[in-house]
């Protein structure tokens, strides 16, 4: 593999409360000012070797990862303050970890977004930041945006990734999301509803080289198209949703039922968040595009046709509300209705209260993600890397051959490990369960 | 491995709440009337074979399970009420799941129990239901009881399994509980200090030939005296303390975390409950038996040493509390302060409220031990039964020799598959991270 | 007053949960095998008198209420099912809280409905026990019920409450809503979307001298063409939406912040309920009238204007969902996010949980607004009976005059019983704070 | 009633984390920069007149108020940190808020306390600000440092107000608590064991014409023996223990479920705090002097002799549990276990999870009984002041007549806005309920 030298350009879709967290937290810690936790790149000890020669290394150990320090910033985004402004508006960080690193974001300045108000409806007319022209033209404007960063950063590698909000639903519509050929005119002949925003700098971004990650719910890299796309350039891609908070309690609460082959009747789960990704899914249309993500969470872990006395007939409902008092200071309540011995009589209840951080939970994941992506690069890996479904809530699959996406917590990390593992020449495991 | 030929007692020490749940449950089950949920034995399936010889089989279909249609009960209690009228006091299971299998359940009529009021304090005067005599005398008087119960139910084989009190705590003591010669040195001169009446009843079993599973925290069988003995005689013992609610989520909730590089600074874990466990452990001597069971969890998950600033300074707090109001539905609630990105001063919590019902989880968790415990005993294993640790709180392991307990639920589940696909002539899965 | 002669119909609109639930526990106190739980009317002492005249009395002890033992009861349904299968069906109490009344609640069976799937989505083509004919005719068939019931109960009095499902929301339409003579054209029209068909209910109820209560949320009995109505009959009416759990908790809780000067900046809730009710809520057209009741409460008592630093800027957002798992076993979640000393940056959360039964909760409301409403009728208390705001979430008052409601439950009581004291000849209290 | 000309004096004994937040909270509210949110002598609105008459005044429009910036600041502690230290070291309030009074906190530097061990053993050993000297000793020194405050600071009066740690639980012992003169002996004979150091500040106060509020759980000032002192001097005294979180609310929610007629047959509440008040409940000895404060609250509210079937066997629990995690963030965990409609075994289950903050809900009553106990002393009114029973945990109450306390909130309140009506000539309303 490829050794990580030189610089690598990091150019974010989003210049908003993960995107500036993530930014000021990675300016932070590669100055030795603060802890990377959540970032399993930094923080992991992963067993290689077996019986004796059974070790716990740090991912960087095991493969060549990119330094933090040879990270050069950029982003996209529809409001004009720079990185700095950003993340004081966030009011996710305090003061004492953002003026450290002030001048680095300071100099971090968006540059003119790809966007569609009809893909973001709470969103219209807001920012002005906006790129004028059609779904070419923009492809066109992304693609020299790359370009130009990564002369002007001299960065050898770049990998583009989208912290930016959930676009509307639109469905996967074969006609144009297929074959890569059907989505190219799509894009020449302005084809709005099928094309949204996203999808255009996920296809600016292969054909730059650069891998791609989708970081909302959003379906743009999640289509054969794409895939073909990035196959045909050799470029790994990733996605969809970080998982953060909710879901990644139901990744590790549901393996629990199973294995523990306790029944489940009910799982009632709701959020109250007040940033602006809860304002954007205030919209029922992009809402819905983030109740797909959540809702196919639990059924490939508790499979009806496995067990169909514990999990035959289970009601599942997610809801999200836009809550202003609370900022970026997301909650997550969860209910669940258990049953076990002797069955549905004898129902138990397990309630989780997650009064979490949307954006301390979401960047180190883009931290890990764009690290992983470039790792994959050097290694030559391309299309779908499914070992970073541990960081994603919807991770991403050929569907149209009837794949299976994993969602178990733990299998998860096991395939992580075990990508992480053959790529430092290590044996891996073989099974996941 | 011998096949599982005729019947197989189980003898459960204590007809309380639990054991009625278990024996009522198990009964309604072989008529095909009743749910083994929870029940791992009855409905896991589990994957033998790789690649393409992948399938998922039942433990039955793996391994020569005893079936439950082979099971004659029998128990020991200080409260002289049969199986019927225990399970009708405890108000665990409804009057139409008990109806059915009256008969069975009147006709167990508990034994005469060893008992020390000193051990459980809250139970002294109480029940009558008891055998006189000092401590070699009641091992004499046990020993009787169990052949007696075989030979009258006919039976080939017998497990003994605890289900009564949380007795109060004491330490390990070398002078005693070190080698089998001193610790039956203990039981002739009548030490009751050192011996505490759990003890007889696994002391027993062993020498009946009969595996012996510790479902309290007791001590009992974790001592190397027993452990000797086990080896001499080529028996199974397992233990400790049913794993059911609280401490269930939080061996699952710690490996979400490391799994993740989520640190953690405090964990407050409190009961309430309503049933007789709940009264015996309102006495500070026995509640300090659970609470260095209930303790041990976090740490070995959650590695001070190898994650110093995720893991270096956890506060874990345990609480139980006796609250009639609830009877046998305990309920648990936690609390958890975490952190992640940029440290500390960005705490998060997780707030997790069980509303369980402690017979209904424990029940499942009795019959997977016996007969687990009864294939072991078939299948030649003898001394402490690690793989089992999935179904206890505190798993057994040896400390003489700096030994660690596994906690992580996934885990132990791995333990579990592995030995059971071992004993089913396949090859089981090389590590467990 | 007119003392309580003879016997009280009690014809309740809809026959489902809180219905079968308040007939079968009001037959089983009346034979002494229930406690009346939850009634006012039933259980609380009132104190009468000042210094030392002061004394305690039962609400039966200050006025002449009817006896249960007196009561009639009568129903309409658009299902068939008698009053004793529908308590089967509802789940809700035991076979051993139904059995003993068995034979009264079978003879109960429901006269056809008046319906109109149009305002009850849910439920279209379900049931089928419906009443044909325009608006008009409808309202004629009514009267016949209420006349026939009259006669063959041998009743002297006959009260007429709603406990069926929330209607589609409607708009108070002036041109329709505001006088009683434009009211009846619009019956005699078959103007379906301005006359709901609980207002088909209510008018044939004080035509024929019958008090009527809204137990739902709908406009029904809350314009002034049925107050001119209830004038000119000398009638009296109540209503609207019986206050169970969630409201209920809210209107105490806000007290509790403005008699401390606690400040409130968001109130997020959100319930999850499986019965009936739920499932007629799922539909966005009705939940709306459920969310006009449910979010005024809080204005009244933390008003902007008196408290512009604490209650300046207050975000209430109120969700139903319905979740079958839990049937009739609500559940609603709360949280409140508060301040105090030095501001909003020192911010609190309060968070409610509660696990309630709605039935359970409402049976009792049922009885005493019954109760209550006859009570008045003897008194000739005629129009919107204020002093029983105490029992309901969306208490009427005459908006038209600008009025405001009531919502503070503590003040609601004093009304209550400073109503009580005056019909029973004693002093009310003269100020509510 | 004397105006409020010149300074009043505002002594407190424990300069920790309510008595900083209190004092800097005070002085930025009278420079305008912090809302004395909590307070309700600064921001209540109270109703007087009647009919035509009501109108809704400030406290200060009814009586004569002392304005804060009349207030002169003195303390007493073991910690020799001035008022700014001690409030950066409480890190309740952020830097911004203690800022632009650091100069005032900084001159304010706490006085040598009378300070014993064995009555905070938590304590013991720390600090080291400690007067040497025998009960009678002490008790002159504390004399002297509230003459020498007062001619220092050119005040015209002077309050004390125990804002400091819980201490052991002591019995009310008649032999020397019943009557002055006893009492003065035991001072003078040393009696360690009858005399706490708390009742050493009320003497002292008391004999310099101070009026006195505890505002710990401590029975001190709740003994007949000050009582009798008060009267003599004609002084008014205030306790004990500040109401602020859990009992707060429970002495909302029990005055619901009676209004309603509810049963409830179990009330759990939890508590997990680490600010020092959580570190000296730690020892048993002192949570008792709090549990027996925390427990009495329920049964006056809800008489088991009024509704027997309701209220006659509730199982009630208290425990506070140190948990340094939280810091002054404290949280309490309540359950409570209700019935209504047809009894116990339809029950209901209310949770309630107060993440609120110590020291910002006590500060604002620190103030409020500041200025009431001025207003009370300058109204000529002594012995204890029933009225103040809003503020308080614990209110005091002649027990040796058989008096029992009020508890009811709103009960309260209405005390409160009774008393202030009077001093402001207006009539007060006659009943409470």
């Amino acid at each position: 593999m490829e050794t990580a030298n030189g610089k690598l350009g990091v150019l974010v879709v989003g210049l908003g409360a993960v995107t500036t967290t993530f930014m000021a937290g990675t300016l932070m810690y590669r100055k030795g000012l603060g802890l990377p936790g959540g970032s399993v790149t930094q923080m992991a000890k992963i067993r290689v070797g077996r019986g004796k020669d059974r070790k716990y290394l740090k991912v960087s150990e095991i493969v060549p990862l990119t330094d933090c320090k040879d990270i050069e910033f950029g982003s996209w985004d529809i409001f004009p303050m720079n990185a700095y402004e950003s993340a004081m508006n966030a009011k996710v960080l305090l003061q004492k970890d953002i003026d450290p690193v002030r001048d680095e974001l300071e100099s971090i300045k968006p540059m003119k977004a790809a966007f569609d108000p009809e893909y973001v409806s709470r969103l219209a007319g807001q920012g002005g930041n906006i790129k004028d022209g059609d779904r070419a033209a923009l492809v066109e404007q992304l693609r020299e945006d790359i370009r130009k960063f990564k002369s002007e950063h001299g960065c050898d590698r770049v990998v583009v990734i989208w912290a930016a909000s959930t676009e509307k639903f639109i469905d996967y519509n074969p006609a144009v999301h297929s074959k890569l050929e059907d989505f190219e005119n799509a894009i020449k002949t302005n084809d709005k509803a099928n094309i949204a925003p996203s999808m255009l700098y996920a296809y600016a971004a292969l054909q730059e080289g650069a891998p791609f990650v989708m970081g909302a719910p959003n379906i743009c890299v999640d289509i054969p198209a794409i895939w073909e796309l990035a196959d045909k350039k050799g470029l790994p891609i990733a996605g969809k949703d970080f998982k953060t908070g909710q879901t990644l309690m139901k990744t590790v609460l549901s393996p629990m039922l199973r294995t523990r082959c306790l029944g489940l009747s009910g799982w009632f789960s709701t959020n109250i968040l007040g940033n602006r990704d809860g304002e954007v899914l205030d919209a029922p249309e992009n809402f819905k595009t983030k109740e797909v993500s959540k809702l196919g969470v639990i059924d490939t872990i508790l499979k009806k046709e496995d067990q169909p006395e514990l999990y035959g007939d289970i009601f599942h409902k997610v809801r999200i509300n836009y809550y202003p008092p609370r900022g970026d200071a997301k909650e997550g309540w969860d209910n669940l209705d258990i049953f076990g011995w002797m069955g549905q009589d004898y129902g138990m209840q397990i309630k989780v209260d997650f009064l979490c951080r949307d954006s301390i939970l979401a960047a180190p994941i883009v931290l890990d993600l764009v690290l992983c992506s470039d790792l994959a690069l050097r290694a030559g890996l391309k299309g779908t890397q499914r070992w970073m479904s541990f960081f994603l809530k919807s991770p991403m699959h050929d569907y149209t051959q009837g794949e299976e996406p994993i969602h178990d917590l733990f299998q998860q990390y096991t395939m992580f490990k075990n990508k992480i593992r053959e790529l430092g020449g290590y044996e891996p495991d073989e099974e996941l369960e």
